[in-house]
């Protein structure tokens, strides 16, 4: 095998929703950039607009060079129904980014555009992946210990004791190809952690957990505060808790930064004392930056499907295009389905049904 | 009617169990000292060993001459389990200060002891008022724009929506007597704000709070950020829910501080940097200063209930009396009862059944 060959072997093939997110291509174009910096083995299928995109891909030459663009006439907008999206939007930048990854062309896609549209039209058309009961929408959080990855975040309300099961799988298997954890601890999200707190449900999956292995530690309920505490790396919960909990941190957040900016902003005296402390508060800030954590990963489907956060600037867009990238470097779908597998083997070995009943 | 007798109606008679939290008698004694500061016309009935009491009592002279010591031989521990506390703990501090209020000595209690024991014992004595399906536990949280009401923050792990709804109509009265807002807005916890969104329960509960007028406006569902954001006065959610939300928030609020902390500590300028802004470091810890809304309140009872935190100190402690004093003062629960009958009648003329159905 040649030099050449090998290197277009290891090539990572993604392709980006341009028209996606609050920016769109301002945001994307130059974000793809910043990526293809960090990881040059990329290569990227950019759809939408070819005007837009031609206009900024000119700003950026090695982009331009590992960039092949794909003209798309629609684009989903971010009031879109979901189920509209599905109907109307067949010549979408989104949908037609997502049917690359489909075919073949692309091995994922990331985008920044409406949740609903894009959660919808990848379980259509990408479909989840053998064994997999209910595909789960994860996020890498920071916390006290460095960061964890938490799932579901909203794409499942309701959820049995299986799919929770499954959740904790694709969660282990994240944190160990991507956050490169070689034993990832994992907990399952309660309001207590003894074992008969919570409700059936959560106590199946409990049961569940600590009688079938998982490629993580099972370590048994954690509780609201431990999200943050980094208690564990795994954070497993039903999407509607998974939702309420993301979205309540973020307001807790949003929170102290206004009470911390407004306090500062009161006079001429603390004005100036922000600016003798400039530095650490830029430490303060960039260690909770968001943008480092950007990305709704849409883990169990058959190709990696990463959504960006819609006001994503672009070093926040560049960072989700390289969780995408790491995805499918490690192969994290083929160990998915090989954990799944064994995981359904060691259940039934066991005697254990589906619904986690003995 | 004589002046004497006049001040003597005035009076606020309060339990406090002096063995509960981690600090006992430490805490409970200077924290009423200083709510009897702020409110001269409280009496206190002080139950728990009478010798620390005593002792501790000695320091604050002017809360000796209105207290009234009861010698308990035991105290329910941290440790204990709800079911143990109530058939082992009747001559309790903890279980005697409830009792008095059952048998009308005091028109409320204040305990920081075991929760879940409080919780149990305060239902099987206390009872809940009538009309009302489910006690709830409510917590005054701050905000972006002051504070809210939030509940059920651990006492329902599930609800049905004519749960929720009396939880709406207890916040709401909450609200307008204790926070004094004449037209408390209230909100549905759920993962988005359109009408369809979340589960059964919650939308069957959406449809109540729209045709069934409560004593607070109903503003529809409101997401996790909107808890902090202050979005509604009145937070309604289930027990699980809101104890995940409250736990996540508390994490977060952890972490940030534990942050600051950690970058100011860095290094001697930073050091230095935190001193010049000591005081506006001052006020930002003020405003979120967690004493200020110390109390977990059981609403829904024959009698007014509050959980002061297991940590409190002095000061925090005495929050938690002045919210059960205010509570009494304002008639809580009999306002609580009106307004639950009111609902109930206009449930009935309009056909709608217990579960919320049409």
């Amino acid at each position: 095998m040649s030099s050449d060959q090998q290197i277009s072997m290891n090539k990572i093939k993604i392709s980006l929703d341009a028209m996606g997110g609050d920016h769109g291509v301002e945001s994307v174009i130059p974000g793809a950039a910043l990526a293809l910096k960090k990881k040059p083995d990329i290569e990227f299928l950019l759809f939408g607009n070819e005007i837009s995109i031609y206009r900024e891909l000119e700003k950026f030459p090695d982009l331009k060079k590992k960039s092949i663009i794909h003209h798309t006439p629609h684009a989903i907008s971010a009031t879109d129904k979901p189920s509209d999206a599905l109907r109307k939007g067949k010549n979408s930048s989104m949908r037609l980014a997502i049917d690359s990854v489909a075919n073949g062309q692309a091995s994922s896609v990331v985008s920044g555009g409406n949740t609903g549209a894009l959660m919808a039209m990848a379980k259509i058309v990408l479909k989840v992946l053998p064994g997999i009961q209910r595909p789960a929408i994860a996020s890498v959080i920071p916390s006290e210990k460095g960061r964890s990855v938490m799932l579901d975040l909203g794409a499942n309300i309701s959820c049995d004791s299986e799919n929770l099961a499954q959740f904790a799988i694709l969660g282990s298997v994240f944190a160990r190809a991507v956050m490169k954890i070689e034993r990832p601890t994992v907990g399952l999200l309660n309001v207590g952690s003894e074992q008969m707190k919570g409700n059936d449900v959560l106590r199946a999956a409990d049961a569940l957990l600590r009688s079938v292995s998982i490629p993580g530690d099972y370590q048994g309920f954690i509780e609201g505060d431990d999200i943050t505490r980094g208690t564990v790396d795994v954070i497993v919960t039903d999407g509607f808790t998974g939702n309420i909990a993301l979205k309540t941190a973020e307001g807790v957040g949003h929170f102290f930064k206004s009470i911390i900016s407004e306090e500062f902003k009161r006079s001429f005296f603390s004005k100036i004392g922000y600016l003798i402390n400039k530095c650490v508060f830029t430490r303060i800030k960039n260690r909770m930056d968001p943008r480092e954590y950007n990305g709704g990963l849409f883990l169990g489907l058959k190709g990696i499907c990463v959504k960006s956060h819609g006001g994503a600037d672009a070093y926040a867009f560049s960072r989700a295009i390289l969780v995408a990238a790491n995805m499918v470097e490690q192969g994290f779908n083929d160990t998915v389905v090989r954990e799944i597998e064994g995981f359904a083997e060691a259940e039934a070995s066991l005697g254990i049904s589906a619904d986690g009943v003995v």
